[in-house]
């Protein structure tokens, strides 16, 4: 009767590796595949195979790609002298959907967290700073996350190119579009009166 | 360039329908998959199906198993007198470790839960009711959680079981054995006043 339960078994210890599964919902995740119907599961299994196999990192920017490097990076018509650093692939896609960047990118794939024991080390800051070697970048613009982590990251950024000749800015902070004065947070409301600039 | 997105955009389509893990969450596992070497993923994927391929649910207790129905309940050495009832597959293995239980088994797959969205029609109570009806069975043992959604269960059921003629019980609530009186908490330990037993 055992025996019955090893399949099982497998699938919650190969969830219970993902970030943030622990066993208890591994356990209750497995169960939920059990009970669906078998096209979720091969959904799922098919999905995260394509993904794996047509879905790499560009060696240059980090950003997914098919092709290495990807499709920013060997665009010519991109302005080189500018280097936007985001946290992850979607913030790249979030800035390009804006239409309003035309420079290239560097996604260090996370944020600095001494909670979550994520260091320099766990991001992609080393290959940063090797891109600015030949000199073509001239500013490097930080769009972290407003929260603590991307606070964090960003003036351990600043810190780390202050060596180099290149201008550090960072993405603007202040009220959202389309938002309501009267319900901005009081942190949000403080840096758009602290940015405001002349009209 | 979205064209690369498609393969993620998927995974994390088919991660989001699982319970628990919502669109933000699905977007981390997806990274992080792409992130980790190529094996993880492949053996989420191949666990996945072959816990489809090789496990189900029994017709009659739906405790996994290979084959229907299981061999608890196809075991003409069990008493077929005794049906004790959980909420999960994982109960039935836990009482069977204990090797003190020799009757047979039914799993609820769940416990009553109004917070939830959890009512009876999506718990196998019908079938359990079902097999009262050949009156071999005269104990009903009811083993869900002792937790709030477990109690109601067992009141629920205890409501439904009543037109039957079988005896319903429940396991007993104490100290947990091992365990120190003086950390226990003090439902369990005015649990365990209540349930005192001459010596």
């Amino acid at each position: 009767m055992y025996g019955n339960i090893e399949p099982v078994a497998r699938l919650v210890h190969a969830l219970a590796r993902l970030p943030g599964i622990g066993p208890k919902t591994a356990q209750r995740l497995a169960f939920f595949l059990l009970r669906q119907p078998l096209e979720l599961s091969q959904e799922l299994a098919e999905a995260v195979l394509s993904m794996r196999e047509t879905v790499a990192f560009c060696s240059t920017c980090f950003h997914i790609t098919a092709e290495d490097p990807c499709q920013i990076c060997r665009d010519p018509r991109r302005d080189q002298s500018l280097l936007c650093v985001v946290e992850e692939p979607l913030d790249v896609l979030a800035f390009e959907r804006t239409r309003r960047y035309r420079g290239l990118y560097h996604v260090l794939h996370g944020a600095l967290s001494p909670v979550e024991g994520i260091g320099p080390d766990d991001l992609k800051i080393g290959p940063m700073l090797g891109r600015l070697g030949s000199g073509a970048i001239q500013e490097v613009i930080l769009a972290t996350n407003p929260n603590i982590e991307g606070d964090t990251t960003a003036q351990y950024l600043m810190q780390r190119l202050k060596p180099y000749n290149v201008r550090v800015t960072q993405i603007a902070r202040g009220l959202p579009v389309g938002g309501d004065l009267e319900y901005a947070d009081e942190v949000t409301l403080g840096q758009a009166m602290e940015n405001r600039r002349d009209l």
